[in-house]
C-alpha cells in the first residue's frame, strides 16, 4: 500500500479551455427543431432562453473554447478536483485492474454541477441578464446554480419537483442560504402549473414538469428573465470537461492509461465531462479507451429507448432535439437516484452510443447501492447515489478483470458525496429499496407515443 | 483576484509526526485523578478504558510523535487537505487583512474527526482491541469514529444523544452504512442509562450521559471493549495537529505568517489540531501570533467556567481533569452547534488559556449563522455550525483591521461543511434561532456547585 494515492494538481493546471466534442464528431449534426414548427430553430428563438454567448457555444464548431478568467477564479474555490487511485478497493475485490476515479464530490455543494452553473452565471451576466429561472429534481443542480448567481449577482428562481421539496428539505435551504427564491412545482405561477394542478390539486411534480414552469417563466418575462440547464446542451457537456481534462493530466501523473472511462448519465453532463477528452484521444490520437454510460434500470434510456426526434420538456415548450429518449411523457420509478431520472438524453451523447464510440448498460438499484457500500467502506467516501452506478460498473469491470486475470486500467467519475442523500442509504440498509426493470410490453407502449417527427 | 487562492500538498507532504505539546508547556502538567479515589490515575485503571499504547501517547513527553504508516495510508484518502485564502471574503469586508482558511471539510465524513478516530482504531487494533464503544452528539465523532473502526476492523457501538438520533438521522445512517451499531441515549443497555429512564421515561439525552454510558459498557466488558474519545484528550489533540503542521508549510507557500489564528472550541481538539503547532512556533521560535479560542455563549466554558478539577462525564464515571468547566450537570441551550455542547474542555487547552497564552472570546449563535451566510456567499462553502464560531471572530477580526488599516494576516480552522446541517441554517433562515446568554446568577449557581476536590 505504500504507493501513491491521490494525485493533486495545483490551480495553475487548471485548464485554460474546454474541450468542444462539436469539433471532433464522427457522424453530422442534427437540426434543433422549434416545438411550434417542427422546423430548424433560429438563434432568436433560443434567445428568448438563452443568451447570445451561450448559443454561440451551443453551436460552435471550435475544438478549444477559452475559459474566461473570471470562471477560472470561482473554479479555483475547488478545482482542480483530485484522482484517486482506489487501492483499498482493488484489495479488497482482489483484482489486477487498477482503479482510478477523478472525485467531484469536494466542490462546496458537493456535485460536479458548479463546473457548467459558473460559465452559465458569468456568460448571462455578460449578456445582460438580471434573473435565471431553472429546474431541479433532488437539488444538486440547483444548488449549484444558486451558489453561481450569488457569485455573479444574479437574481434565481427554481422550480423544485414537489415531492423533493418536501422530502429532502436540506437541498432547498442550501439554495436559500445562497440567495435563491425555490418553488415547489407544479406551483400556481405558470400556465402549465395551472393546468397540471387542475387535473391533480397533489400533484407530486415531475422534473420535466419543473422544466416546463421554469421555460415558461423565461419565455414570457419579456426579455427580463432567461433560462438555464443542468444538463443535456452541448455549451453545458463542454463546461463539465474540465473534469477528463484534469483528469488526462493526473493519469499522466500516474502514468498509467485508461482502458476505461466509466460515468453516469441521467442528461450526460458528469458522463460527457469526464469521457469526452478521453473519446478526443480516442479520434484524434488512435487511442482506443472503451467509454460506458451507466444507466439505471428504471430510466433506461440509452439502452432501451428510440434514437428519434422528441421534446426536450413535459409540456412540448422546449426544442426538439434528436436523442435517445423514452418519451416525454415516461414517469420513472421512485428510485433514489432523481438525477438519472430524466426521460431523453444529451444528442451528442445520443448520436455517439447510435454510432458505436460509446457503450451503454444499465444496472439495478439493488446492485447499485451494494456497489455503493462497498466502495464506502473500503475508500471512505459515501457516493450520491447517481454517482453509484459508475461505482457499480467500475466493480463490474474490475471482476472480470480478475476472472480473466487481465491488468486492466479503468476510471470512473465519482461525480458527487451522498451527504444529502442518507435517506436513500437508510432504506437501502432496511431492505425497503427494491429493483424495478421495465417489462418489455411497457417499453414498446411508451416507444409507441413517441412523436413521429418529419423534418420540414 | 488574478492570484492564488488555494494552497495544495501532494501526499508526499504529509507529515511524519504529530507535534505533541506536552514537550513545551509553560506550567507543569496536574493529575489525572480516579474519580472513585480522587488519587492520581494509574497506567492499570486507564488501561480499563484505553489501550496502553495511547495511554503512553496521552502522557508522553516526546515533542514529536511518529505517524505509523497504516495511518499515512488512511490519512491519503483525503490529506493534505486544501489551505485558502479567503479573497473574495476579504473583497467583501474590504479589509486590508488577508484571511485564510484550512478546509477539513474535505473528508469523507466532512470534519477533522477523522484525524484521531483513525489513529485510535489502528492503535487500539494493535492492543488487541476488537471492539469500541463512543458517545456522539450529532455525530460527526461516531461517522468518523464508524469509518476508522471499518478500515481496521475493530466492531463499534455508538450511543447517540437520543433527541439527535431521532431529528438528525443522517449521520446515524452513514454510521451504519460503515457498518457501527447505533443505540439512542439513554439506552436501557447500562446502569446509568436505565436509572436516567427510571426519573424520566422521555430523556432526551445528553453528551454527558452518553459519554456515561459508553465508558460503562467499556469498564463492564471485562476487557473486551475499549472506549474512545472524540476531543478533551492529549492524544486527541495531538493527532489533530496534522491540520496545523500543514498549514504551517502551506503559509510558507503563501509567503505569508498568521498575526492570529483562530478556531472554535468545544472540547478543544480542532482548535489544538491547527493550533498548538503554531503555539509551538510561539514558544520555541519567537514568534507571537494571537491563539484565539471561540466558543458559544450558551456554553462559556473558557470564558465564564472555573478552571478547576471535574469530572469529565455526568454520571461521575470518568476520570477527574484540572480543566475550564461550567459543571458535569451542565445543560447548555439547545444550539445548533452540537460538538461546541460539553461542559469542560481539554486540560492543556485550559492550561494554557489560565497562562495566557491562548485567548478565548464567545459568540452568540446568531451571529455565528450570520457570518456563515456572508462566508458561503463569498467563498461557497457551507460551514459546519461549529466552524462557524470560527469564521465569525475571523471577520470581526478583519473588520478590525479595516478600521485600524492593519494588514494583518488572519488564519482560521473551517473544521467541517455544513451539508449534515441544514436544518439549523433553514431554522436560521426562518428566524427561529435565538441567542442564549447565561445571566450572571445561573453561571454563579453553576459554579457553586462545582466539586471541591483536593489533591490526595
Amino acid at each position: 500500500m505504500n504507493e501513491q494515492t491521490k494525485y493533486v494538481l495545483d490551480e495553475a493546471h487548471l485548464p485554460e479551455a474546454w474541450y468542444n466534442i462539436n469539433a471532433d464528431m464522427p457522424v453530422p449534426p442534427q437540426p434543433v427543431l422549434n416545438p411550434q414548427t417542427l422546423e430548424p430553430v433560429t438563434p432568436e428563438f433560443l434567445n428568448v432562453l438563452f443568451p447570445m454567448n451561450l448559443i454561440g457555444q451551443e453551436v460552435s464548431p471550435d475544438r478549444w473554447i477559452e475559459i474566461p478568467e473570471p470562471v477560472r477564479e470561482v473554479y479555483k474555490l475547488w478545482r482542480p478536483t483530485p484522482l484517486f487511485r482506489a487501492r483499498r478497493l482493488e484489495l479488497v475485490l482482489d483484482t489486477p485492474a487498477h482503479i482510478y476515479y477523478k472525485y467531484e464530490g469536494v466542490s462546496p455543494v458537493g456535485s460536479h454541477k458548479p463546473n457548467t452553473a459558473v460559465p452559465q452565471a458569468f456568460y448571462n451576466k455578460e449578456a445582460g441578464t438580471q434573473a435565471l429561472t431553472t429546474e431541479t429534481g433532488a437539488g444538486q443542480w440547483g444548488s449549484a446554480l444558486a451558489m453561481a448567481c450569488n457569485f455573479f449577482d444574479i437574481d434565481l428562481e427554481v422550480y423544485m419537483v414537489k415531492v423533493s421539496y418536501q422530502q429532502k428539505p436540506y437541498r432547498r435551504v442550501i439554495m436559500e442560504t445562497y440567495g435563491a427564491e425555490v418553488f415547489p412545482s407544479p406551483t400556481e405561477k405558470t400556465a402549465v402549473g395551472r393546468q397540471i394542478l387542475a387535473q391533480d390539486a397533489n400533484s407530486p411534480g415531475s422534473l420535466g414538469i419543473a422544466i416546463s414552469e421554469a421555460v415558461e417563466v423565461a419565455a414570457t418575462s419579456g426579455g427580463t428573465k432567461k433560462y438555464s440547464l443542468g444538463s443535456v446542451l452541448n455549451h453545458v457537456l463542454l463546461h463539465q470537461t474540465v473534469i477528463g481534462l484534469e483528469a488526462l493530466d493526473q493519469m499522466e501523473m500516474a502514468d498509467e492509461y485508461p482502458d476505461m472511462v466509466i460515468g453516469c448519465t441521467g442528461g450526460g453532463s458528469n458522463f460527457a465531462g469526464l469521457a469526452y477528452p478521453f473519446l478526443h484521444q480516442n479520434f484524434t490520437n488512435g487511442k482506443s479507451t472503451r467509454v460506458i454510460a451507466v444507466e439505471p434500470t428504471s430510466c433506461p434510456t440509452l439502452t432501451r429507448g428510440h434514437y428519434t426526434f422528441d421534446y426536450g420538456d413535459t409540456a412540448g415548450m422546449a426544442p426538439i432535439v434528436k436523442m435517445h429518449t423514452l418519451g416525454r411523457n415516461f414517469v420513472p420509478a421512485g428510485i433514489h437516484a432523481g438525477g438519472l431520472r430524466y426521460h431523453g438524453m444529451s444528442p451528442s451523447l445520443s448520436a455517439l452510443v447510435h454510432n458505436g464510440d460509446i457503450e451503454a448498460q444499465a444496472v439495478n438499484q439493488l446492485a447499485t447501492f451494494e456497489a455503493a457500500i462497498q466502495f464506502a467502506k473500503a475508500e471512505g467516501i459515501v457516493a450520491a447515489p447517481e454517482s453509484a452506478h459508475a461505482i457499480r460498473v467500475a466493480i463490474d469491470e474490475a471482476l472480470h478483470c480478475k476472472e480473466a486475470g487481465d491488468k486492466k486500467v479503468i476510471l470512473f467519475n465519482l461525480s458527487g458525496h451522498g451527504h444529502f442523500d442518507m435517506g436513500a442509504y437508510n432504506d437501502f440498509l432496511q431492505g425497503k429499496l427494491q429493483d424495478y426493470e421495465y417489462p418489455a410490453e411497457a417499453v414498446e407502449a411508451a416507444m409507441a407515443q413517441l412523436p413521429e417527427i418529419e423534418l420540414a
